[in-house]
């Protein structure tokens, strides 16, 4: 049913500058900066939405009934508006085709041989390596929703045969082919390179292990999803029995990851720091714009999260 | 005029499997694995065609009249051919292809902070960098040709922005846009990577000097044309002021590199052995047999080389 929401409270750092870009670019929705954490009587009252990166912990006592995040990775807060009537939005933007550039970038560096490069120009040594062809070569993408797609479209572009895993094995844009994890032996087998870009949920949790790295035959593992996810120790055992030709992973299941944690210091990982999914100021107003709009008019926001689902 | 030809000689490395290729893909063309260098009296007369890197220094006392390239980059042997009226035809196949995505790996390792990143990881620091969007981002490729017109297709399919720069600014497929290079002011000064695919030639020796170079402002410069259309001093200096912000440079003007020269130790060089341009056996067998057919009938080759122009 159509509820226009007029009152917004925005928490972060960006809050001053995400309410200066809304006073222009959606001029009847008031808004007010706040600090995260507890919610002030006042602001309590006075609100009917919220966009912020954690949900206040009094948001039950207030009037907030949309509540909107700036980014578009939502475990955390799900698990905290479960079983309540509050509407939860997110912000995908350019996001799917920014994770997709990374995963571009680590793939084609590993193909070049960027590393070993490097690592012969410390020496001045000119011995050029076989080059790997990166046309058509296979990459199994595991979880076919916006961010797989946006990493499907991205190496596909760059010539990569893309194969969607999801549940059931459903049918998925723009995927060259798609299979139910189940039925997947042979792409797993096959592949060179696994990308996992799953959300994390009950059903995902722990998911990729030694189930699915056993699998592969030689493959570089990225994942841009979520670090629980994925099992560390069964990785591990996966890069030294070569399974997993190389590990690179931007998201780990304790953010920072601790300094004496393996994955810094084994020669076959690429540690980054959570970055691959940058989301820009533009894209959380477009996002916002969008989802008020969608909600004045009755109609589903572009990115609604159901709490039931977990994505 | 029609002519066609039945007995080739091939020279190198590969010649063997050329041989076994062209046997089943050719079967009307006759041929014998020779070394490199100075053909023998017998073979100087048994031969019409010839295919290797180099051009035996004996060849105009023989019965060659086409010189077929297992590679693309022609002008060592334009010069020793020019003036005679043997047909050059080179290899192209999936180079151009393979040299874009060079470029590509590297500028978004670049983008990425992928060296940045390794070196954080050494520490086990946590750090986040900016992220540099790609994303429309200008790039700006001198030459048109084939090289030039490969590495706009797969720069074009991530998202990049093309202006292609030849020598009257003449239209050119797949660039966004085309500029002459004395008009490419606006173009050098905003671009956020130079890459040079020219050949080299009479016209394009020393082409990218400090005239060219002082209008970047901070860009990457890649070169994957040859080493001596760049003036290595110039970019030195280039580098040492920050118009140029890094180099990339697969290509030199001697090969292989000296050991002591300034770029194996220089930090914002990369330097690479002349390996973005890999050609596969089968392009060599797939050009051989178009030229080939061409020729037989009377049509111009596809990669037919122009003497006088020199590529």
């Amino acid at each position: 049913m159509p509820h226009s929401f007029h009152r917004m409270l925005l928490a972060g750092r960006d809050a001053a500058g995400l309410a200066a870009d809304l006073a222009s670019a959606l001029p009847a929705l008031e808004t007010r900066t706040v600090p995260h954490g507890p919610l002030s009587p006042e602001d309590a009252a006075w609100a009917d939405s919220y966009t912020g990166y954690t949900v206040p912990p009094n948001l039950a006592d207030s009037g907030v009934r949309w509540v909107h995040l700036p980014m578009a990775g939502v475990d955390r807060v799900v698990e905290e508006l479960r079983g309540t009537d509050v509407v939860l939005t997110r912000t995908v933007g350019g996001m799917p085709e920014a994770i997709g550039s990374y995963v571009l970038a680590h793939l084609l560096a590993d193909a070049w041989h960027l590393r070993e490069y490097a690592a012969q120009q410390e020496r001045a040594q000119w011995q050029p390596l076989e080059p790997v062809r990166t046309r058509g070569a296979a990459v199994v993408v595991l979880g076919t929703g916006e961010i797989g797609a946006g990493v499907a479209r991205v190496l596909r572009a760059a010539g990569y045969r893309t194969v969607g895993v999801n549940t059931r094995g459903t049918a998925a844009d723009p995927f060259d082919d798609v299979a139910a994890l189940a039925d997947a032996a042979p792409h797993l087998g096959s592949c060179a390179a696994l990308v996992n870009a799953l959300p994390l949920t009950d059903g995902t949790r722990g998911l990729v292990d030694a189930s699915v790295l056993d699998q592969l035959d030689g493959a570089v593992v990225v994942n841009v999803g979520r670090g629980a996810t994925l099992v560390a120790d069964d990785l591990r055992t996966a890069l030294d029995a070569g399974t997993v030709r190389r590990a690179v992973l931007d998201v780990h299941e304790t953010e920072p990851l601790p300094a004496d944690d393996w994955r810094w210091s084994h020669p076959a990982v690429t540690v980054t720091p959570h970055v691959s999914g940058p989301t820009l100021p533009e894209d959380v107003v477009e996002a916002l714009v969008a989802a008020h709009g969608a909600l004045a008019d009755g109609r589903r926001p572009p990115h609604v999260v159901d709490l039931g689902r977990g994505y």
